[in-house]
């Protein structure tokens, strides 16, 4: 199933994508957050469909989608999971994976507009491959890491570099901006992608390609960063991990880094979990 | 007013401590979550006690407390925030906040065990005032900053230091686990808190004094941490910030640091804030 969240922000309903077309889903009460990944919502959704499928309404194209799950208790984001990537940010591969947070009020729908922050030159790109969680996971296998995800979602882990690296100590300022969690366009459950290692992620600025990878270049794959961060915390059914970024970021780019300004469009996607695209806008006194 | 949540974990009700003594809120319908501070909820309780002031259920202090707020979009916990444990840690003191982020399934309440992580050898304490906001906060001004403030509770901020600092990279991991954010006993709404820049802090393990400090010594006062922490990102109504801890962390102490083990218990308090009291116990399969 594709899951998508569509109307006015912070009063989404659910639907889901079939065979390209978007359909509402009349008297499926259930918003996709935390209640309804706990509580086996994945199996009504697909009943409900099953059972209504005649019935479905579609909706237009054109109407806003939010992001593909509701806001859940975190993005746990990993850093420098891609070799290329370290190495053009001027770190190096790590021995574990690097954990961050990005502030769940940073969360909006895919195609929004991204504000630049009041006073920011820095703001940049990341493209990721993100995971939703399913159900509570602590101290989980790595063999058994799948059977807590709900599915994957296309990502754009916008960074203002140098909040994150200048203004001293841990990354998270950098990261938890409003509007720099584009989320979506849909949630794929796992039976649509056939071989998530193995997908290729693209970005463009202005139509031109900054980031052009493949899942199967991701240091650590997903059942061991699953598996490694519920020794640390427990996920909570909703949770989001976003997997890191391949080469290709503004922050990277020689001589001179790259950074985003005012009128700019990032478009970006991940084969097999769709295309967003985000507009810059500047800051203003909302 | 010093608000309370009682009653079995996860299913806690709202009460007030009025006196000393503590009371439930028959017909009361509200949480303390996020939807209680944006929609005047601190008024609405004021009025209901002012009006069923006879009708109050005193109820008994054998009863559980639970986190003094319901779980938060964010808990945002400031590093260094006094000079005597920058010094102790090993570390500067900063120019500007270091901002970090607790998973918000940390959180718990102020008397609940608190569970060692598995193969964990450095578990440590940090008492810590925080801050609850109450209305959302985006470039906020200093002078403005109190008016975001619903009050204050008292906080431990659990760290496991290998975790934190040996494991790579950024903080979250060594913060994040669950239990690792005790909470409570209560929230003062400002009122009660004459003068929260002169509060004195102390913990001990065990009996033992390790911790006796005041918040006069912090580097970044409350004003100016919610006016900077609104510059990089949007303070939702309920969220947590704690602002440090003082001098005395198991990390700091010489010749060798002091870490938790199962049956130590640590006690802590903040003038006006209350107290609390965790009991260590190893973790289990649950």
């Amino acid at each position: 199933m594709k899951l998508i969240r569509y109307g006015e922000a912070g009063k989404e309903k659910p639907g889901v994508i079939i065979d390209g077309k978007r359909y509402a889903l009349p008297g499926f009460e259930y918003d996709y957050n935390e209640a309804f990944f706990a509580d086996g919502g994945l199996e009504r959704l697909s009943t409900y469909i099953s059972v209504n499928k005649e019935k479905l309404e579609e909706i237009s194209d054109e109407v806003r989608l939010g992001s593909a799950v509701a806001r859940p208790s975190k993005i746990i984001c990993i850093g420098l999971n891609f070799a290329d990537h370290a190495a053009e940010s001027g770190a190096q591969v790590p021995k574990e994976p690097v954990v961050f947070f990005k502030a769940t009020s940073s969360l909006v729908g895919p195609n929004d507009d991204v504000i630049i922050p009041r006073g920011s030159t820095k703001t940049d790109w990341e493209v990721e491959l993100a995971v939703v969680i399913s159900k509570k996971a602590s101290y989980v296998e790595e063999a058994e890491a799948l059977d807590y995800v709900a599915g994957y979602v296309l990502h754009n882990d916008y960074s203002e570099r140098e909040y994150q690296l200048e203004r001293g100590g841990q990354w998270v300022k950098g990261k938890s901006c409003d509007t720099f969690a584009p989320l979506g366009p849909f949630l794929a459950t796992q039976d649509e992608i056939a071989d998530v290692n193995n997908l290729k992620m693209w970005l463009t600025v202005n139509g031109k390609t900054y980031q052009d990878g493949t899942s199967a270049n991701l240091i650590f794959k997903i059942p061991f960063l699953i598996s490694y961060l519920s020794q640390f915390m427990t996920l909570l059914p909703g949770d989001v991990i976003s997997t890191g970024t391949p080469a290709g970021v503004g922050l990277g780019i020689k001589p001179e880094p790259v950074y985003l300004k005012a009128g700019d469009v990032v478009e970006l996607g991940i084969e097999g979990l769709g295309s967003s695209k985000q507009n810059l806008v500047a800051w203003s006194k909302g």
